[in-house]
């Protein structure tokens, strides 16, 4: 690749930006025809998971709160996680990305080499990618991953009596975002938890094997407990006491006079993987009980056995 | 589905929208898990051909000269082009959909049923997506296909005294954007080649046989057969001759005194597909003969012998 330089998109030109975003060093071997023709062509096993994930300026991220390395490796995360809460392993992103031709173009090369790394981490690479014109930044990643041998870990496995297990930190993005809409910059954990999420892909595929079902948590621990709930036609009793509420949240809540646990319970973002698991198996590494299946009631998720009335998670059209 | 209904985006919800916008009974049998899971998963032959683009309000479409179903087809269009263009069948496609809340949901719903139609005609259905707040509407639309049996027909094949042909429509997209750009609304074979183009994806399938270089015209007739050109290492030299100017064409560019070749030889959009072939083969049906490839000279592409001085295409960052 060449240095971005210090010009715009509208110096640089459409094909100048794609010269300088493609890196064909990174490609995997599972990459048989990378960048540069119609399409990529990506050596798969026979069934493939799809999932697509779109990130806006101004609605999912701000460029004075994330880094255009941030908004990468996010945006990346998002569809990962996806793939990873089947247990499945990511072979290829591909990414559709528009700008404002104003764009610095170093910025356009920086939001490149995020969506690589956070590619890398989950053994995979940015096979392809469109990059057009838009009145704002928006990165669209499309994740594509072989399903584990045993078929894909479905929303709609859970059984009454079954675990309910996370693995990976919930509420931190939300607790960063409260930081950053206040007008700070620390605590830095929660910052960089709203800058891009830590996500435990291969703990995806190891939990493949024993999962009833699995999601991953984007919406909020609440929303997303309840898609497998609906999905399943169980209900998932959520023990709040079962964890303890990290000092980075439980002293940004105590300054803002917030309660920690309605981030914890209806953040988004975090890309944790929630999953069921029978009783009688061992939980994979990573994962920690938080709660039990049972039998369908009224609500489709109960914290501490009683219904939640701080609402559930992110709704994009509402307010 | 349900009624869309005569409210907004904001009033429906996203999750209101996506009841409303999928559609199970359109699936095809590829399609082995559809929407309502972290993933899509779909049964593919092995070697995976994706690619992914992105239409954006106010750059590639405006709501008062396309419909809601005109810019789903023409999103859809752009990528199972592509994947016709490397002489593949789509088996699925996965849309991300920005909007801002205020958009009526009866045009959101109805983009889904445009991205729906034109996907069946090639075959194919959409098996998942991404609905997302944004400030102006974006379709991002990613498609997987399987490659033909023999590989993908890449654009670096084209060999000097292989025949230049093509198949479908060029120029008349770009000649009923300058109709609309006039503020007229006919002819109506014009506009209506604006609104999304007739791809004849089947003939991209039966080339994949014989051709030895394809590409779809996306950005222009002189720019992507420079793209053939620059990866195969030669020159294709095409004859303006070797076609009639269609008579749609001819009349709107005598009466806006404009030379219709230029619409035909820079203007992007339709996605006919172009390709090489041996000139001992017989040319699939549908394609004519429009050149030649020759030994590469200093231009990647030559009209009638010559270096052309018209421009080649369209670049999105620039003017």
């Amino acid at each position: 690749m060449d240095e971005p330089g210090t010009g715009t998109l509208a110096e640089l030109g459409e094909f100048g930006l794609i010269e300088r975003i493609v890196d064909p060093s990174g490609l995997t071997d599972a990459i048989v025809v990378g960048p540069g023709d119609d399409t990529a062509l990506v050596r798969m096993s026979g069934e493939v998971l799809i999932t697509t994930d779109m990130l806006v300026e101004g609605v999912h991220f701000r460029q004075d709160w994330s880094s255009a390395i941030d908004v990468g490796r996010r945006a990346a995360a998002a569809s990962l996680a996806d793939i990873a809460a089947m247990g499945g392993s990511t072979r290829a992103l591909v990414v559709s990305f528009g700008a404002p031709p104003s764009t610095p173009s170093a910025w356009a090369v920086a939001c490149a080499a995020g969506l690589r790394e956070e590619a890398a981490t989950a053994g995979a690479c940015v096979a392809g990618g469109d990059v057009v014109s838009s009145p704002s930044i928006v990165v669209c990643v499309t994740a594509i991953g072989d399903a584990p041998a045993g078929g894909p870990v479905l929303r709609s496995g859970a059984k009454a009596g079954d675990v309910v297990a996370i693995c990976g930190r919930f509420g931190w993005a939300a607790a960063g975002l409260a930081v950053l809409s206040r007008g700070f910059k620390s605590p830095r954990a929660l910052v960089d938890a709203h800058r891009f999420p830590e996500v435990n892909y291969a703990a995806g595929v190891a939990a493949a094997k024993g999962a009833s079902a699995m999601i991953d948590v984007s919406d909020g621990l609440i929303a997303d407990a309840g898609h497998i709930a609906d999905a399943s036609d169980v209900t998932l009793d959520i023990d709040a006491a079962s964890w303890e509420i990290p000092d980075a949240l439980a002293s940004a809540a105590a300054a803002y006079n917030v309660d920690p646990r309605v981030w914890m319970l209806t953040g988004g973002d975090d890309h944790a993987l929630l999953a069921t698991f029978s009783p009688r198996k061992k939980l994979p590494e990573g994962f920690f009980r938080i709660g039990i299946v049972v039998k369908r009631t009224d609500d489709p998720v109960l914290v501490n056995g009683q219904p939640f009335a701080g609402g559930s998670g992110y709704d994009h059209f509402k307010d």
